[in-house]
């Protein structure tokens, strides 16, 4: 533990349709609590959080994403601002990824040793957990790939399987010598994993060196690995002094050329000498709405109510609302997902095809798949109310102490009128505070900043008046989050 | 027609639940538009209105629905403000609803035929309706109780029956002598029923003279008929000069007493020498969310969609949405309904228990079975977009030339942002106008008043703060619409 060699890299970039509506292209499922009393992401970060180093805990992620992971991660603790992130310019699926971290590492700490786990999975038992990472490490450290196999305990076509060699298993260790790996396979064939009892889930979940990994990446995905080589040289080594755009520019030229696929059909299925450690914790990879049955407790009517819901005789039903109230009568298998904005009612049979309806958003240039009514900033959040020809109304919360960018809109004029705590208000060369049952006007093309500086969080409802009242119509002079 | 004896009295006195969550309180279903494009109330009035005689048309329904009813008929043109209302001080079922009104409208003309009919049930063919109804009227000019029979087309449950006796069909007139009334039977009966030929489904629309009707209630409810007799004198022949709050009291209290009982069961099922129509039309009681299949059209999967949805693959469901965004996938016989503030999923076979969701949120001092998020006011509406501890923000639409009452409220302040149209504002001894993107402030206690003198709507929104933010902190000096 706490070994400066030992690095753990977070798979961060999906921004999955899957839990639509609760999951938002702005706010993928990660950041999502749907088990446990933390986001997935964060309850990724607090299981290894004592065995690594904080400045060893990696995080992949795609560039527009990284800001928000950071803000998500803060009410963690401020060790969390150790962790260190690799931007990919765009998702290119997981064997990018996995290499970029590897080059990224492999250049840094050639002795390096990484653990690869997505940042959306569950897995209650912690302690079994690192048990388990544990025995991995020692499997990597003699040079081997070491992926986790999950028990099956159903015939489950979402996931694939590993098939592992029983005789040949080194007993001593724990681990067993991976035979092959299998895509989803068909119920049939699920059936027949399931009773044969040598075959496993495939978790996701990897230990190698990066000196390993690359070499393997190397051999199956040698495009891959020339393309890894220049950024790294561009990165550690640039020929000529560049400044940061013209970097960030040139490193996604390269990212863009490179082909998407997984790191398991990339390499694993590629490679020889893998072992498997056969997992003794608890997983889930939370693929779906009807995952949830596998790791929240249900009631004794097979169902799973969360939020505001009166429920008169359902079954075998997911019924989750927010603040709203959701009232099901008599359902059987079915799936109730409530938000602000959108409501999505499915068959549990077909709650994958939630998708389609992301699809069919994205088609009509609709908002619902983008952002939720409540939007999560650094300094609190705000939430539309309502909007209309040139007009937007906004409830912002303010923590305290928090301060908006100083800002200017060409577009619109905005109403602010305090509900709770103090506004300091900047307008102009004005600075005055407005209190509870007050309000200020700001006018269009004057700049202006809010700013709580009390102990209790600030409250107010902004009205906006103009022409466009769009969120890009701002111009920032100066911001506490570097944005 | 527009014969001066001929009347039409509307029942409108429900606050029925089965169409929660779309139907409130405050809001019942003869409110809404769910089968064709107007309410079900404003398509009765319809109905009717080149029949009878403006003057002629009669609405009972209770003290704190009249005023509601009035400004919704006001849509349907000026003339309406020539129907008249009998306001139950509470509602008692159909009997004594009939009663009263029979004991109003004989009093006045001793003459009077009286056509009973429910506000909330559909027929889409007026002309067949209103030649069935001619029909009736003869039999009622022969001193017949006449009822309406609709040919029933499955072994329906939630339907009452009428036995006719075949023989003795007086075949001249098309009316059929009725042998008995059935209670709502169960499924085996139905089916016996519908095999049989000679069950009808009892419609609820009935036609006879207002002294026949007295009689059949003196012989059959003798204490109605009393009590009927006490209101009668105590409105027209008062042995003492009461004021309007005295009368008020006084019929309270009688009608308190009055046994809650349907016409149905008090007097049909008792009385003898009733006739039937065998209805032309088609018809519907609209009695659950279920009855939209007999009367809106249905897709090629047999769905019924209104509002924004996206559905994949969904079959025989019927989903209502409003603005808010419901996407369905794979529902079999299901009913989504959602509303700003609440969602309803019910299996079709369950619809009817909503009832009892309406129950619980009662027994749980809930708001949600009470009003809409959108009050429509004579003047316009008003949306409650938000509430919290001690605020609460209002969207307020004044129509054209509508204004406010002159108010003041003890225990609030109000801002109000003009988002569109211009506002008059009166505000203690001031007077002045307000326009886009401009603000103004009403201090606790003001005596105040909006008003829209332009000729577009007036939109504004309204921050309250204060220690109460309820809508009965108003006192009211002066208002247009007399409340």
């Amino acid at each position: 533990m706490n070994d400066p060699n030992l690095f753990c890299v977070i798979l961060a970039g999906g921004s999955g349709s899957r839990f639509w509506p609760l999951s938002r292209e702005t706010w993928p499922k990660q950041m999502l609590q749907i088990a446990g009393e933390e986001s997935l992401l964060r309850q990724t970060i607090k299981r290894v959080s004592g065995f690594f180093l904080p400045e060893n805990v990696w995080i992949v992620t795609t560039e527009d994403k990284a800001q928000d992971i950071g803000f998500h991660l803060e009410a963690l603790g401020t060790w969390t601002k150790k962790i260190r992130y690799i931007k990919e310019p765009i998702g290119k699926n997981t064997a990018p990824a996995v290499g970029l971290a590897a080059a990224y590492l492999h250049h840094l700490f050639p002795e390096s040793i990484m653990a690869i786990m997505p940042s959306d999975h569950a897995i209650p038992n912690t302690d079994k957990f690192l048990t388990d990472l544990g025995l991995a490490i020692q499997g990597a450290k003699e040079d081997h790939l070491v992926t986790f196999g999950i028990k099956p305990n159903r015939p489950e076509t979402g996931y694939g399987y590993i098939k592992v060699d029983k005789i040949s298993a080194t007993k001593k260790s724990g681990l067993l010598s991976v035979e092959r790996f299998f895509e989803k396979p068909d119920l049939q064939t699920a059936k027949a994993y399931l009773s044969d009892g040598s075959y496993f889930w495939n978790s996701g979940i990897f230990v190698w060196k990066t000196s390993k990994i690359l070499s393997e990446i190397e051999r199956h995905l040698p495009s891959l690995f020339r393309t890894l080589e220049e950024i790294e040289a561009f990165v550690f080594q640039p020929s000529k002094p560049t400044n940061k755009s013209e970097q960030t520019n040139q490193i996604r030229h390269l990212y863009d050329s490179i082909e998407s696929i997984s790191i398991d059909y990339g390499v694993m299925e590629r490679s020889e000498n893998i072992l498997m450690v056969p997992a003794q914790f608890r997983w889930s990879d939370v693929g779906s709405w009807t995952a949830l049955d596998d790791i929240i407790e249900k009631d004794e009517s097979g169902n799973i109510l969360k939020g505001n819901t009166i429920d008169i005789g359902s079954r075998n039903s997911i019924i989750f609302s927010g603040e709203r109230l959701v009232a099901t009568i008599g359902l059987k298998d079915t799936v109730v997902v409530d938000t602000p904005d959108a409501t999505l009612v499915t068959s549990k049979e077909r709650a994958q095809e939630v998708r389609k309806v992301v699809e069919a958003l994205k088609m009509s240039n609709r908002e619902e798949h983008l952002v939720h009514r409540t939007v999560e900033r650094p300094w609190g959040n705000y939430t539309v109310l309502e909007k209309g020809s040139r007009y937007k109304i906004k409830k912002i919360a303010l923590h305290p102490k928090a301060k908006l960018s100083l800002q200017i809109h060409h577009h619109r004029s905005e109403h602010w009128v305090v509900v709770s705590g103090t506004a300091r208000v900047t307008r102009g060369e004005e600075v005055f505070d407005v209190h509870p049952n007050e309000s200020t006007f700001i006018p269009i093309s004057v700049k202006h900043r809010l700013e709580n500086r009390g102990r209790i969080p600030l409250q107010i409802i902004e009205v906006q008046n103009g022409d466009y009242v769009e969120e890009d119509d701002i111009e920032r002079f100066d911001d506490e989050y570097g944005r």
